[in-house]
């Protein structure tokens, strides 16, 4: 009758696993790559070294899984985003403002440091790449349906493109500076550029 | 009588700090932030280690010298871009054509490690932040006058700002993988919107 006493204990080593992953995620964003170790993190995480040690033993084996996470993460937010989208006039508006916050949040932040070491690193580029083949085409996908939820705008398929491309620089330019008082003007510009095209 | 020969030593000198730079760019954008270390691009350069260190006696004085550098050429080359825009039919296609190289040259992804970098370092953050302001200004400017060279369409402002957003984003999406081929007809595509939206 060891059940009962199995269960929290595995819970409590998946909630461990999932602080250590989430102190990842913000250590990447703020501190950068060179700067999150396995041992900074169980700091940040409130864990013993030892214990994220047995989940990650390896800082790579921690990479690799916060980058998965990371990849899955966002996936899934988009999956769910067509479900929040109004169905009218403000449509695209909203889909557009969805996509943004895909490059605009911590995750991006993160990303963008795994992609800065994966450019000097083509083992860490060979994990990164079908990931995010994998969430380029969900997010594609989504601003799709979002664009063209009739299926009767074959232009879609290329302003979705242009969308979340203008997303990942608006991304970019997001990360030595506060753009958002910027990035608002040029997005309310693309949201009436998108109208028009899809009219 | 030392001026004929101290001419070539100036020129010499000046010679081997432009190597290092060049060395400095090309190992950022293809080694990354971490292993560009003075002594690696001295060897890279073929320079000695004392003669490197004449010119840098610090990884921070190599730095901002090249980041100084990375953005006067970029600024530069946006200047002299006008020149060779045709002024026929094919104007705005050649005004995004070069807009796109500032973002996917080697210049721009040697400027995205010290990005990643600066997220983590508001001391890198604060030499970045005014040159990326008056590069950035510099490319908007080009843009504005490729595409309204008459100064009738105010739409070109924002225009130029989407145009420049899509790029950094197009920059992005290069670092992992070779994404010419996607990136042509996405280019394409918004060049047939800028071309609806100038009309």
């Amino acid at each position: 009758m060891n059940a009962p006493l199995r269960e929290p204990q595995q819970d409590r080593s998946r909630a461990t696993r999932e602080r250590l992953l989430a102190s990842t995620v913000d250590l990447l964003a703020t501190r950068g790559w060179a700067a999150t170790t396995v041992a900074k993190v169980a700091e940040e995480a409130g864990v013993s070294r030892g214990a994220a040690q047995h989940h990650f033993p390896t800082r790579e084996a921690l990479f690799t899984a916060v980058i998965e996470q990371m990849y899955d993460d966002m996936t899934e937010d988009v999956g769910h985003s067509l479900e929040s989208i109004p169905s009218g006039p403000g449509r695209i508006a909203a889909v557009v403002e969805q996509a943004v916050s895909i490059y605009t949040g911590t995750s991006f932040k993160a990303a963008l440091q795994v992609w800065a070491a994966a450019a000097s690193d083509p083992a860490l580029a060979d994990v990164i790449r079908p990931l995010e083949a994998k969430m380029g085409r969900a997010a594609h996908a989504f601003v799709v349906s979002g664009l063209d939820p009739d299926g009767t705008r074959p232009q879609a398929y290329r302003l979705a493109q242009i969308t979340l491309d203008l997303a990942r620089g608006f991304g970019l330019a997001d990360t030595l500076t506060d753009d958002s008082r910027r990035r608002a003007g040029v997005q309310a510009a693309w949201v009436e550029q998108l109208t028009a095209a899809l009219d």
